[in-house]
């Protein structure tokens, strides 16, 4: 008993921390102070949650000005297209319709240019196929009598509507035309089903269209002029900056591989990897959008942006292999510092000129240029793997050399004593795991050039002025 | 000039292949003929394609009938909602605004029932902040003089508007109230703009407002009575799913490894690591969905289905790893044949118990019950790693028992001529990379495991019946 109430005493007194329960307890706590504290509790975490917010709203307009100027279009198209309610003339022509394009500008209106032209020709395409069709169903509903009038119309919306929702699954129709099966659906349902009670059927299909006719081509002249944001130009970026990353994060990765000295640069420089990782949805999107814009800078219509995906996903598979670097890094089984001292030079210089090939392929990518120098590059990142591997060759032999002789016992197991023993096995582990896992990321890193100079043969990128350095290997 | 003849001679022979060319030169080509040739050319095409499309679709139907199910149910609600129009007495009452439960039902009814609960959910937040906003302002502008009215009106629509398009680009909000922010925006544009002209701007808010839970109500009854598809089951089911993928590819590739029999079955199970590696964006969109679900099956409403993307990353953190090991597989570099054969058993031995590991985590997900075998099997996978350490320890003493003698050139590098040489690290780097990266894959199955260990306690799985096999290690 006494223990039971001694327990219930101290998580009494614990309860919400010393200072809270100290101000309680306070002799000068009047009713106002009491509530005071009350509300100030209530209030803190709202108010800190709303600060919170509003500060990292706050870094991501400086860190991407272009979403802010997004919003502003926005803004200024919905501005632009409520004209029509202010203007009297505007408002006589199309009347309650004008709502459908204030409805089409919010709904069609994306970040890049790509998303809102596909938007907008769905939206238009959707309307006018599912609008021809549904004049047609209503013509045939109202040849046929009274009584079957509302049975052909809700068949045929049953079934159309099924039928276009189970296409949007169907990936090819998903990727392209998703939203204009929606808009097929929604402007079936409302011409099929408003016929039965609308008699100026005809005067509103041609009233809606014209609306969201204005609304789309306003949509498309001001995401287009003022400082417009190509899916295309922002996938090309994508893949530069991830290629930039993955040169950051191998340089990061062997190098604190081989100092320890795993500061906080370091550390972020290899996790830089992890968004080359996770961008495969962004490009699948961007690349999608990009087919739909017209040319733009240094990207003609017929700019091979499924290249880009392949060269993603090359992009990816080199990740996959530092990553699995990274995590060697980490390794319970650390390699012994004379093994690691011996191969330090060969790691490095190879890491180097990997890192070298991505950061020339990113210059590729920046200056849409083709590179003279590449092969040059790819070829000294295939001698390193050479040279690399005949360090790995010799390395039983000149252990001694750089460690204190072996104890004894290691000896007696090869049945012999001399000054060259063998390594063991464990000894060796975790570094040839990590030299083999470099030279796979060389391979890798040989089908990324592979792929961006297809990019940069099917793109017809700008041929390379300098032509001093030339090819030497490969 | 004979020259440049005959080039164009073969080029007007070569095209179009031989065989049409022959049919175009038989004598009995008449005009109908040709025709029907040329039709059966242009048809040949869009028949086939179309032809592929609809295979495509019916496989898809097969695969998944519950995506056809979800078609029949979105035309269900249509028709259910298009009684708006054929009733009189529901048509008097709601008029023209009837077409706002029809176009709630096409843009809110979604394929799982928290995607379809979150837009509703959404959707009737936002119109109700965006419609009393949307009144305040259009009273506030209506008591300021008929000069003002349009500028203020204007002014909070390209603000507001501005606001709530950037506020969608900030994570938390789009990945929770993307859709509720687009509504937002879409309403008080309609009210605030529609307000300067209607008079009757109550009666339409208040019908609009109910058109919409008509709407939305109906989505949600038709969606969670009629063959529900939950969110939370589908991220459960993949994640179970998953687990099974990364144990087959496991098994896969290293008994591709070592019995180099890759037949159609291996090679298939083997790339089935790389559906783990891209459900990453399926993971978080159920995961976000699953969160608006009631309690359902085996789930109540505080699920922890943050802790399923844990398990998730974990799940991809391991199929890298066997990414890996599977472009070993394919290296140009091989081990030796003995060495394999020394390693062939440790190494399936290893290979069996993690993904039996991984199975059991699989009939943890799949009976939602506590494993009391899950730590036997752990404990079994690390004793599997230790042996095979111990056996790549004892490597360098026992290949002259297996091999025969090693040629003389071998021995005298090491300078001593006796049974017992060192292996040559060409010839261990292979083995050595395949061996800790299976060790590697081993570490993260573990952490797997944890995961998984995690989510069934957060989630009071049902604890383990069976008591006979008690934890032996770990």
């Amino acid at each position: 008993m006494g223990k039971e109430a001694s327990d219930k005493l101290e998580w009494k007194i614990n309860v919400d921390g010393g200072t809270s329960e100290k101000e309680i307890l306070m002799p000068e706590s009047g009713p106002f102070h009491r509530i005071w504290q009350g509300l100030k509790i209530m209030l803190r975490d709202p108010i800190f949650r709303i600060r919170k917010f509003l500060e990292r709203a706050w870094s991501l307009a400086i860190a991407e000005p272009k979403k802010v100027i997004h919003g502003f279009k926005v803004g200024l198209a919905l501005s632009l297209v409520s004209l029509f309610y202010y203007m009297r003339p505007l408002y006589d022509g199309f009347g309650g319709n004008a709502m459908w394009a204030v409805m089409t500008v919010v709904v069609v209106f994306e970040y890049t240019v790509g998303a809102t032209l596909c938007k907008c020709i769905n939206r238009a395409t959707g309307t006018f196929l599912a609008g021809s069709l549904g004049l047609g169903v209503h013509w045939i509903a109202s040849h046929s009598g009274d009584k079957f009038e509302p049975i052909i119309l809700g068949t045929s919306v049953f079934l159309l509507a099924s039928a276009a929702t189970f296409s949007r699954f169907i990936p090819s129709v998903k990727s392209r035309f998703d939203y204009g099966a929606m808009i097929f659906i929604l402007t079936f349902s409302l011409v099929s089903i408003s016929g039965y009670r609308l008699d100026k059927l005809f005067e509103m299909a041609h009233q809606r269209v014209s609306t969201i006719a204005i609304g789309t081509s306003l949509c498309i002249i001001i995401t287009m002029l003022f400082c417009p944001t190509w899916a295309g130009n922002e996938l090309h970026s994508l893949i530069h900056s991830n290629l930039e990353k993955l040169a950051d994060s191998l340089d990061g990765s062997v190098a604190g591989y081989f100092t320890s000295n795993c500061n906080h640069d370091f550390s972020k420089k290899m996790e830089s990897y992890k968004c080359v990782l996770n961008s495969k949805a962004a490009e699948d999107s961007l690349a999608n959008f990009a087919r739909w814009e017209p040319a733009h800078g240094p990207f003609n219509y017929w700019h091979p942006w499924k290249q880009y995906l392949k060269v993603g996903s090359a992009l990816r598979r080199c990740g996959y292999c530092i990553g699995t670097i990274n995590s060697s890094i980490n390794s319970e089984f650390e390699a012994p510092e004379f093994l690691k001292k011996h191969l330090h030079n060969a790691c490095t210089t190879l890491s180097s000129h990997a890192s070298n090939v991505l950061r020339e392929l990113a210059t590729v990518m920046a200056t849409t240029t083709k590179s003279s120098k590449i092969n040059f590059f790819v070829g000294e990142m295939q001698h390193a793997v050479k040279e690399l591997r005949n360090t790995m060759i010799c390395l039983p032999n000149c252990y001694p050399t750089t460690r204190p002789p072996p104890p004894l016992e290691c000896d007696g197991k090869a049945g012999i004593t001399t000054k060259a023993t063998t390594l063991s096995m464990t000894e060796i582990l975790p570094v040839a795991t990590v030299m083999s896992l470099l030279i796979e990321t060389a391979v890798r890193i040989e089908d990324i050039a592979e792929q961006v100079n297809d990019l940069a043969e099917q793109a017809d990128f700008k041929p390379a002025t300098s032509k001093k350095v030339q090819s030497v290997k490969n």
